[in-house]
C-alpha cells in the first residue's frame, strides 16, 4: 500500500524507487555522521552510483528536498527519507531456518536497530532450545502460530529450496506480508505481501556474461 | 563487453535482461530435471513471475528459441541461455572475508558446479592456514598477488563495510573484474568492472514502506 508523502502525491510510487531510498538513507546518515551538514546532488549521485537527474526524480515524488544552491541537508534528508520507510521504529522479525546461513543471519548485526530477530524456527530437532541471545530457535511446526502471536510482519526465509515455500505459506498464514527469501526459488505469495529475493548464486550467473576469457 | 549471439545483435543487451536469464536458467533445469520437456511461454512466465510478453521480449535479444504452439523445449533453452550466460565451464572464484558470512558462503553448496571458491583469505591471523575443503584461508595482504597468479576473475566480498573498498581495490590490482559485494557500501570500480550488492538490510528497509501498521 504505497503512500505519498507530499510531492506528486497523486501518484503511485514505483517499487524501483522505494528500493534505492535506503541507499540514500545509508549514504546521508554516513556523511552526517562524519560532519558533512549539507551536499549537493551532483556530489550525492556521486556517492550513490546514480545520477544527479534520478536523485531529484526520486525525491520529487515525496515533496521538496533540495534548496537551490545549497544542495540536500543530509541529516534532515536522511531522518525524512527514513520516515517515509518507516524505520523510525523497531520492527520485529521472524527468521526461519538456522543452519549457515540461518546462523550468519541471526548473528548480523547490521540488521540493528531497526530489525530485531525476535523468534527463529528451525526443522532439525538438535538445534530446538539453542538460543541467540535470548531468542531460542523453536520448531517450525510453530511458525504461524507464534508470529501470529507475536504480531510479526516481516520474515526471513534461510531455508533450502525445496522448504521455502511451506515455509513461505506458514509465515503468511501467521501474518507475515514481508519476505525476504535467501532460497533460490520463486516464491507464490498473495498480492498483499511483498517479497524481495536475497540470490547471491543469480548475481555471479549474470557476471559470467561479462567476463572475457 | 555485452555480446549478442544472434537475435537483436546489432543491439546492446540491457543489464537487466542479462540479471534475469539466471532465473530463467534455474526454472528451466528445475522443470526439465521432472521430466517437463516442453513449456508455453505463459506458464513459464507464471513460474519466473513476470509477463509472456517479457520473456519474449528478453529472449529475442539472443535468437529465436519458441515454436508456435509448441512453446520452449526446456533442455535445450535452459542450455542456450546457460551458454549465453558462460555458464558451461566453471570459475574460480577468491572470497575475502571468514567471518559468520565468509563461512557460509565458503560452504554454501549452491555455487557448484558453476563457481569454485579457489581462494579464500581474511586479515584476522588466528584464521589464517584453516581450511575449508582443501583451500587454506590466506593472509589479505596476498590477495593482490594470489589471484593474479591463478588467473582468478570473480570475487565475493564478505568483509565489513570499511574494508571494503581497500579489499576490492586489491582484488581489481590482482586482474577480478566482476564483484559479488555483501557490504553494505557502494564501491567505486573502474567501469571494465562488473559489481552485484548482495544488501540484505537494504531490501529489509524497503519492505517496511509496504507495512499497515
Amino acid at each position: 500500500m504505497p503512500r505519498a508523502a507530499g510531492g506528486r502525491a497523486s501518484e503511485p510510487i514505483p517499487d524501483i524507487v522505494i528500493r534505492r531510498l535506503p541507499v540514500y538513507v545509508r549514504t546521508l546518515r554516513h556523511l552526517a555522521d562524519h560532519g558533512v551538514e549539507s551536499i549537493s546532488s551532483n556530489e550525492l549521485a556521486d556517492r550513490i552510483g546514480v545520477t544527479a537527474a534520478q536523485i531529484r526524480r526520486d525525491l520529487s515524488y515525496f515533496g521538496r528536498f533540495g534548496k537551490q544552491g545549497k544542495g540536500y541537508d543530509t541529516a534532515y534528508l536522511s531522518e525524512a527519507i527514513a520516515r517515509i520507510l518507516r524505520l523510525d521504529r523497531r520492527w520485529d522479525v521472524a527468521l526461519v531456518g538456522f543452519g549457515n546461513l540461518g546462523r550468519a543471519v541471526a548473528h548480523y548485526r547490521g540488521f540493528a536497530p531497526e530489525f530485531r530477530i525476535a523468534a527463529i524456527f528451525d526443522l532439525h530437532q538438535e538445534n530446538i532450545g539453542e538460543r541467540v541471545g535470548d531468542v531460542a530457535i523453536q520448531d517450525e511446526a510453530r511458525i504461524t502460530e507464534v508470529v501470529a502471536g507475536e504480531g510479526i510482519r516481516l520474515g526471513i526465509i534461510a531455508v533450502p529450496a525445496t522448504a521455502a515455500q511451506d515455509v513461505a505459506d506458514r509465515l503468511i498464514a501467521g501474518g507475515v506480508t514481508a519476505l525476504l527469501n535467501y532460497a533460490p526459488v520463486v516464491l507464490r505469495v498473495p498480492p498483499h505481501v511483498t517479497v524481495r529475493e536475497i540470490d547471491p548464486l543469480a548475481a555471479m550467473q549474470s557476471m559470467t556474461y561479462y567476463l572475457d576469457d
